[in-house]
């Protein structure tokens, strides 16, 4: 074992030619992956996952949602493992750092460790969650749903993709379907590492993000009811013009969310015209709304505003609105030793580094509900992802490791 | 023969009862009519047509678009007919009253003619154009386009339905690919009268409206591009939101035509939103503009002003912007005469009247490019119409009747 254990450094190198490895499962002539969730790419990366554990000596363990834990045994092999982890399958246009980088970071940790022969006190475990991203089977984050009781199990395995394919058909198919029930497979706590997905790292020339949580988000679905009428035989003044008031509604919550700078975020992603013909005036539109800030409180003062601003511009606008709240998620605080384990590490480490709240849904953001949870996040070029031009720098993915190792060790033994 | 022309009148209980039955072919539960162009339901509306005005002597041609001419005869039988008409196509929802009153209008004064034996120097005519409404078979207002020499026969000929069936094939199969070449049948001018379509009659309380032509129309496409990026993780100065600058561009595009009323409208009628997801940003946003001012500098004026209205909003929403324009119409100006005719008709019988810019597109802004033309309007329902509940007051319907059999006989005794 070394001397002093706050020497130790990852091995940036292979974690990049691991990730490029990964990259070439489903991988896209844009140089993104596409390794939708329990196809057969998916099952070749999994695969390959499974066997680099194997070579450092892990023990696989697989549930029945196909979650993969591999473990690296501690001192004291009866305590809960600190587990690190994320997801290894992409959007159909992914990139080849989303989620994939969790994952190979913690294999990264591992095999540092295994080759400096260090041991810890409680063992450390590297998880694959199955089915982060939703693009193949809807909802997403659904197998670190079901591990921490929020998303029911037997609804998990009835999700059909596209084709008619079922989720347990699927996982069966590809080998993954597990002897563990979902959820029995314990740990003390989960460290997930990811890149940011959004510029405020890059931004401020931050190389690790101590994430303390997740914003509260409110969705809403909006429809305004005018009238439709003929484009060229319709005065001005005789118009209940859908869209026009739809405008004033689309900027107004744009303009809610800067006066609740910085954290606050708005946005209408779906809006749909009908009856959507050239010649006529718009008689509905369908638009949904999602508010995001890290404070519940402001999410609710948020709302409150973009309601009453609905209501104020569809009266100017001789229209009718309804607002219907489709989902509440409060905000996500995650674990104080985790933050501060991460913290420490970061500073120890000598990385620029600053607090950030996850805009993003991630695993993380599921498990925090059954155990002790914290997120790092590094920068990603542009803040793009979701995307085949997804983008992060070699030197900031392996700061984000060492972090995750120390954040690692120092829970592990403490 | 009368011994004072100027006291006849129809018989307004006869045109409403004719306009009801002919409601009736492909009449809907809602109380509209669906009777497509060149469908079984349009060929029984025209047999009866053709029936009832072989039963008051007229003589009828067609033409090989389908057009039909239902000719009584004047003194001098060689000199070109004066023609009334419109169109007994309809929306796919439409009403009983859109085309059907200006075919059953003319019918009506051929009827009242009849009757009284009144004689004209030049033949009346009745017209039926096949196809204005273009909801079958588009373009729209095919069959008075082909005969003012606008659209090319062999095109119209060939455009298909949604289930592949060509327009020359319905003609044949229907009974209606007549032996005159389109365009050959010479008329001395046109009258055609028609619902308003707008609420402008109906708003300043006048029963007739002298049509004085049609608008000028500019239509543009235009595309807003922005980024796609994450709902959630993208703070608001970051964003390249497309649909924000969209809306910026609806809310700009109204307050312009505003600016320039009472004539001005201006329609973003339809909108695409992509990639159109709950929790993206909109990285793109395309959508129509349609201008109408009854004043082609007037239009030109306010196009500019949309497309530096766009530039200064893509600029400061951090977007780029294009606009196409795709189609151009000058403003249309009826024959004076014709005109005239109306007006002094609307003035003799006493009824109020007022000149009127026609909003929406009609044959007779087809037919006028190589006759002399004239519109008669009359109120319809709220201006709604293009629905099942169109809807017109019996009594404006005879007025709209009496006018224009007093300005066919004015210009057919010329």
């Amino acid at each position: 074992m070394m001397a002093d254990i706050s020497k130790l450094r990852v091995n940036g190198s292979r974690l990049w030619a691991s990730l490029m490895e990964m990259a070439e499962i489903g991988g896209t002539e844009k140089g993104g992956s596409c390794r939708l969730a329990l196809t057969d790419e998916d099952r070749v990366g999994r695969d390959l996952f499974v066997s680099w554990c194997r070579e450092i000596g892990c023990s696989i363990d697989i549930d029945d949602m196909g979650n993969i834990f591999a473990r690296r045994d501690g001192l004291q092999s009866s305590l809960p493992p600190i587990a690190m982890g994320s997801h290894l399958d992409t959007q159909p246009a992914g990139g080849k750092f989303d989620g994939v980088y969790g994952v190979l970071a913690g294999l990264e940790v591992l095999r540092t460790l295994h080759e400096n022969n260090v041991e810890t006190k409680v063992p450390l475990e590297v998880i694959v969650w199955t089915n982060e991203e939703g693009s193949r089977f809807a909802p997403a984050m659904m197998s670190s749903g079901v591990y921490a009781g929020l998303i029911e199990k037997e609804f998990a395995w009835s999700r059909k993709d596209v084709n008619g394919a079922s989720l347990h058909g699927e996982l069966e198919r590809i080998g993954y379907l597990g002897p563990t029930a979902c959820g029995e497979h314990k740990i003390g706590g989960l460290l997930e590492p990811h890149i940011e997905q959004g510029p405020i790292l890059e931004d401020n020339g931050n190389t690790i993000g101590v994430v303390s949580g997740g914003q509260g988000q409110r969705w809403f679905d909006v429809v305004v009811s005018g009238q439709d009428s003929h484009a060229g035989s319709t005065p001005m003044p005789s118009r209940k013009d859908a869209l026009v008031a739809a405008a004033a509604m689309v900027t107004g919550i744009n303009r809610i969310a800067l006066e609740n700078a910085p954290f606050a975020v708005t946005t209408v992603g779906e809006l749909l015209v009908k009856p959507n013909s050239r010649n006529t005036i718009p008689g509905e539109v369908a638009f949904s709304i999602d508010i995001r800030h890290p404070n519940d409180d402001v999410v609710t003062k948020i709302a409150d505003e973009i309601r009453t601003l609905c209501e104020t511009e569809a009266a100017s606008n001789s229209v009718s609105v309804e607002l219907d709240e489709i989902w509440i998620k409060p905000t996500i605080h995650f674990n104080e030793d985790y933050i501060n384990a991460i913290r420490t590490s970061a500073q120890m480490l000598g990385y620029s580094h600053q607090d950030i709240v996850s805009g993003a849904g991630h695993d993380a953001c599921q498990v925090c509900e059954v155990a002790p949870t914290g997120m790092i996040f590094v920068p990603c070029k542009g803040g793009l992802s979701h995307n085949e031009e997804e983008s992060a720098e070699p030197e900031h993915l392996e700061a984000g490791c060492n972090v995750l190792m120390h954040a690692a060790i120092q829970l592990a033994n403490n």
